[in-house]
């Protein structure tokens, strides 16, 4: 990553330009409003669904705009990243779609399913433990191995390819007042905040409260570097990025948090009136919708459903506690 | 049911008509591509999603479409019809938008799923036995008490409304050269048979083996009126409708079946590529595309995933048996 983030956080032509590049291969990916969820929830909810995206996860819009960036500058070679999973799967898919071979560090207690994901792909697994310092030493060593580190948020193609998401939602939905959407890293909602500039769309956050090192970090105006993440959303266990925070500060208007328990019930509401299974860290989204009437309700809301990379069993177990 | 079946078949403008009338009513479902998928199977398969209809199954369309020809011939009144679960379903929620109530008689081995959806839009449980006669009796008394009638399949709105899928369908990926469909009683696939008059797209239909009373009927040339269904897919096990057979002995280009294994193994293959989990009528029309490359091998194929009106916990004990 550079040592200067300040100058390399794309602006809106970024965004247009990924959404140009990568829409030959990613999804446009369905916007949902359910009746009978608006009615739960007293707004009207416009569910840009990232589950359906390929590799079932946003993320495959920022890798393949970082890959085909490469591609453009004509730097060759294989790439190397770390991620709890979807990042690494959507990596992992970019990769071979351009003949390049990805390697990917994964947190040793992450989802089965999602190190499958990045395996089926294509992509190369190493695992490390579940902090962040040992991710960031893992890659450093592909790194320094000759692989071409495409980091998971704290990137300026990343951000703008997790942007065109937003972008998309705007277009098929022109009237929205807010957008929301989960915050781990930070790349979506970075990109979201970037991608609204100009209209008079208001961006919210959401992390879990065991994750919750944006809003402490917004709290103390500096970005928090340690923090050891306790939630079920594995995909919001990592620490906002230094260029996604920055952009966060300036242009998102609040991060909120939510329970586990929170997690949990939206994850089952959603099924309920969507049938559909989404992951905990897209459900965040829903639990904020509810524990927040006083800024959410009679809205017209535009939420990103970050993906669906769970297994029914895990589904069934997580839900189950409620 | 009309005794003089002949005269009520609807044609290609009463599915224009109906797509009038109940757009503003049913969602325009998604149609996804997976390249993944794709190769696995050897064709194009453009994916009709209709698990993301209102209710979630397509059934809605027609429903819809009933409820609202009633509407503007004056009828008013309360419905009834019967239903494995998800017409009964469809037919609450769209009476309910019309201010009336819907009395369902449901086979006692119905989805505990289907039953709580039937009764979560509205509507009123009448168990029977699980046979078609059964069905039809408790129907014939409701009727007999002053409800409306609305068939789940074999009746000219029921039919026309269906066919507004493969209509939609067809306007998203113009160049298709075949759609498959599954064959319960039949709504949906002579619907589609009726969407694509003019084109040059084939419609096949598939079945479960144990409930495949269409096949046993072209093969007779005449409708097979007994049939004990066995068979994991509880949306197909109603015998082919009058009105329907008569569609698809005319305008279906052939009709055929899967065993339950092979279900089992298409809802697992669906989900693993496209995260979506799907009930096991559904997943018939990818199990016909495995099983039959001679007919869909390198061909550009719609596919209508009927529904995804299924409890996580039954998606696993089907698939956990492949």
């Amino acid at each position: 990553m550079s040592s200067n983030p300040e100058i390399d956080i794309p602006d809106f032509t970024d965004i247009h330009q990924a959404r140009a590049r990568i829409s030959e291969w990613t999804r446009k990916t369905p916007v949902l409003n359910d009746p009978a969820l608006d009615e739960k929830l007293g707004c009207k909810l416009y569910c840009k669904c990232e589950n359906l995206q390929r590799t079932c996860a946003f993320k495959f819009r920022g890798a393949c705009n970082a890959i085909f960036r490469l591609r453009e500058n004509a730097i060759e070679g294989d790439v190397a990243t770390h991620s709890s999973g979807n990042h690494g799967a959507a990596l992992a898919l970019a990769a071979s779609l351009d003949g390049r071979k990805a390697q990917v560090v994964m947190p040793e207690d992450s989802a089965q399913m999602k190190i499958d994901s990045v395996r089926r792909y294509g992509g190369i697994v190493h695992f490390c433990a579940p902090t962040q310092e040992s991710r960031e030493e893992a890659l450093a060593k592909l790194v320094e191995a000759g692989k071409i580190p495409v980091p998971p948020y704290d990137n300026a193609d990343i951000i703008a390819g997790q942007g065109t998401s937003a972008l998309e939602l705007m277009q098929e939905v022109p009237t929205l007042e807010q957008i929301i959407t989960p915050v781990g890293g930070g790349g979506l909602i970075s990109g979201t905040a970037i991608a609204v500039r100009g209209s008079n769309v208001q961006v919210y956050g959401v992390e879990p409260e065991g994750a919750a090192d944006t809003v402490a970090s917004l709290e103390q105006g500096e970005r928090v570097t340690t923090w050891a993440p306790d939630t079920i959303a594995d995909g919001l266990r990592a620490l906002v990025g230094v260029r996604n925070f920055t952009v966060i500060k300036n242009e998102v208007r609040q991060v909120l948090t939510v329970s586990d328990e929170d997690i949990r019930q939206a994850m089952h509401l959603f099924w309920l009136e969507l049938r559909l299974l989404i992951e905990p860290s897209s459900a965040t989204v829903i639990a904020a919708v509810r524990n927040h009437p006083e800024i959410f309700s009679d809205k017209k809301i535009g939420v990103i459903i970050s993906g669906g990379n769970i297994s029914p069993g895990d589904w069934l177990t997580m839900t189950r506690q409620v």
